[in-house]
């Protein structure tokens, strides 16, 4: 914890700060519970049929309803700010995220991250940071571990470079390490009618687009209030007074607000898909702001097998997010770049039911 | 499940989709938990005493704080819209819903609806379904039970029409089929203090008017976590970007919503009528928009003992709701038609305690 | 509970319905669950371990993680404005609160006040009432007790005045009268890096003053989604129609939404002055409106070992928070007035961990 020389506000840290190998362990920890769950029920409207029903859980194998895997992943996510990126220019992006033990009401999760990749960039103003972090339960075990990387601003310009580390990074987390997180699931239990969907792992063909139809409009309350029950202090997402003076005259929504709103629109095609078993990659194209309206469309990757597992299949889903368009035409490339609209794209592993 | 040709998005049931006697068993199921009630009570900041405390719940003769009749109610109607209602074109009306057992922190409520009245429009555009829909828990049990009509496009208008059959409806529901999601009161224990009245169901008077005199606005961010808090998913509630191309301009306050604020200005004037056993009828005369901030009066329609209990009485209360104009005159009527201010019009059968 | 001649409404009390040494109890209990602990976390973003996680708590000797202590206060004291204050021109101030056992999820509380000043003003129109109020919980222990006057309308102007009754109040809370709500410390248990700051009780001196240098923006439908979580009734925050016609021309956020998120925002410098255990005093010097945000900063005005304890010190707090305006240069006073920009003026202990 870095602080200023005059008082006992922590100031976050700066790119000369990082040590290549330094462990950081992150305030504040957090006991999730039913009142979570409810409140992330509330904001996005998930309706995967584990995490919203005690009965459907336990029939296909929980002891109950776990907590949602995004919950989850941005309340660990959320203590690395004030440590990772409280001086940071931009939140580059994030990548072999897995899902490793399930979370239910009553957990606590703690954060700590090590410093795996250092790089000043050759404006000499700012550096890369990349952090591996992991959330931890009460009892010690890693529940979530992912990695991400992000432009800090030096406190001083003069000071001097340390010697260039870049992590090498899957491009994927291979299938071999995802589904821990997962119970064996009693596919046979797996009520269709329930879930919202009669399609199985095998229903879904490699290179089938789904457009999830429908639209959600975000407002400033809902973006604020989602991002302080993840305890992420990132002042832009907060603080009209200077943001209103800032690049876009107005606060940022919180990146992982906005794959949570893409996750639950997604339910309508995908509704079996019901665990993020690892993120692979996630890159938020464009920013939204509130009194935009969400839309989503889906491709499906890859499908897998997981090794040893009958009950459930992996499907490998690329999820394209826009604002104030609809996505019924698949929109994504404009030549080079990203079509105007599009604000996310993000590869993820979920796992769905196989056959009986 | 209907679904599109191209995807595995679901597009809702048309007209000609229903049958008669058809049984829908809708998704998700939802187990209800502390965390709800406390939305629930942040969202519209209702005081009835058993739902809002444990010990005045116990002391008068429920295990615990019941989930609030409304907060059932909504999630149980929020699992039908994806099968019943997502190509409505409007919400006609609802009738003969009856509170059959308590619902406790928890329980989990699923869906299922019963096609029984199918009418095709003269425009043959469009039909009237009406649906018997039941609230189930975890045991199986009814908790809820109602019948809804809406207003439904047709894929194809060329599709021939059903025979016509339109069921027959009761007025109001007979006093002697309500209650039973009420246990037996110890009314010397139900404290007025506590509570917030002095008064019984012996001091409300057949045609007695109560002004509740409060008025609460509504902003887009309530509206929205509330109905998302319920698995409703009607578009009209959630889509800035299409509602402003559409018949308002704007996104529409789900009907549900009104209900349960009416409900909560309601306490002042009558605090002790604790329990909604039974709706008779309710109509959304208006819309409510963001922004807008409703009022309320009530008048007593029919006071009734209930068989065989001497502990509560029943009240049935006709409750207005306006929009931007208080309720001190008790707005109904200009001529025919509705004052032009009033949104709802909910005649329902409230239990409250006898005198001791 | 007074009401209009013609309804069942409560109208409130007018000056001249209070008599000295009255006692008022209050409706309606509330239990306090994990789902309100959420949503408190959620409208504020709070990160003081104890309350934010169960491991923390419990490593440092609470049985559990104990509900905020503002939380508390909110609640005891909406409980209070439908007998006390809704007659109210102004919330004078508030003296003498001290907090006197923790309150954990699944406690109720129960609020009753004691009539101890009446004092009518000059121009016959209004009076100050000064009422003790006090919450107990489920075993009818006191869990917080304090003092607030408010000027009150009269009914009639003509009505006699009482004799006046002003009570004397201590300027602050004497140490020896604070910390019976904190259970005995592990010291040593203290984690200052899951607490997010290495500071204890010794290192704060005399006179510090720490800036907390993060701002959040208000919107409309936090502060009434907060204030009715506390079922604070108060109109002045809820009723658009009518406070667009007042003096204002918009909704007056609640005193109390203030003083938690200045409290949020001052655990940048405070991380682990874990627990209010009294208010000296608060004086709201300026309304906050949805759209302002909302900065602060903090003088340490008194440090004090508690009598016979060894584990925990307290420090007299004085935070001061300004709304559009940071407060790197620790804004107060201009001549004899307030900074034009400050709104709140709060004096309080709260309780820090010694060195091991």
């Amino acid at each position: 914890m870095t602080e200023t020389p005059s008082s006992k506000t922590a100031a976050g840290r700066f790119f000369e700060d990082f040590r290549i190998g330094e462990m950081i362990r992150h305030a504040t920890p957090r006991t999730l519970n039913a009142g979570d769950a409810s409140l992330y029920s509330a904001l996005y409207g998930t309706r995967f049929a584990p995490q919203s029903a005690e009965t459907f859980a336990r029939a296909i194998g929980y002891p109950t309803s776990p907590i949602d895997d995004l919950l989850a992943f941005h309340v660990v996510f959320g203590k690395t700010v004030p440590d990772v990126s409280l001086n940071a220019v931009a939140n580059l992006g994030y990548a072999d995220c897995r899902f490793l033990k399930p979370v239910y009401p009553g957990d606590t999760l703690s954060s700590v991250s090590e410093v795996i990749g250092l790089k000043e960039n050759s404006n000499r103003q700012t550096g890369v940071v990349t952090v591996r972090s992991r959330g931890d339960n009460q009892r010690g075990e890693a529940v979530i571990e992912y990695v991400r990387w992000v432009m800090v601003r030096k406190r001083d310009v003069s000071a001097p470079a340390p010697e260039a580390a870049v992590p090498r990074l899957p491009e994927a987390v291979a299938v071999a390490d995802i589904g821990s997180a997962c119970p064996p699931i009693d596919r046979a239990a797996f009520d269709g009618a329930l879930s919202g969907s009669p399609h199985r792992f095998e229903d879904y063909a490699l290179g089938e687009r789904i457009d999830h139809v429908d639209g959600i409009t975000v407002e400033e309350a809902e973006h604020m209030i989602a991002t302080r029950l993840y305890q992420n202090t990132a002042r832009v997402h907060f603080n009209q007074h200077s943001e209103g003076q800032g690049r876009f005259g107005r606060r940022l929504i919180y990146g992982g607000h906005v794959m949570s709103l893409a996750r639950a629109l997604s339910f309508n095609g995908l509704a079996n898909a019901f665990h993020i078993a690892a993120i692979n990659g996630g890159r938020h194209v464009a920013p939204l702001f509130a009194g935009d309206t969400l839309f989503a469309w889906s491709e499906i990757v890859e499908t897998a097998a997981l090794p040893g597992r009958a009950d459930v299949g992996a499907l490998r889903i690329r999820t394209i997010a826009t604002k104030n368009r609809p996505c019924g035409d698949f929109p994504l490339r404009e030549g080079e770049a990203y079509e105007a609209n599009v604000v996310l794209d993000l590869d993820y592993w979920a796992l769905a039911p196989r056959r009986p």
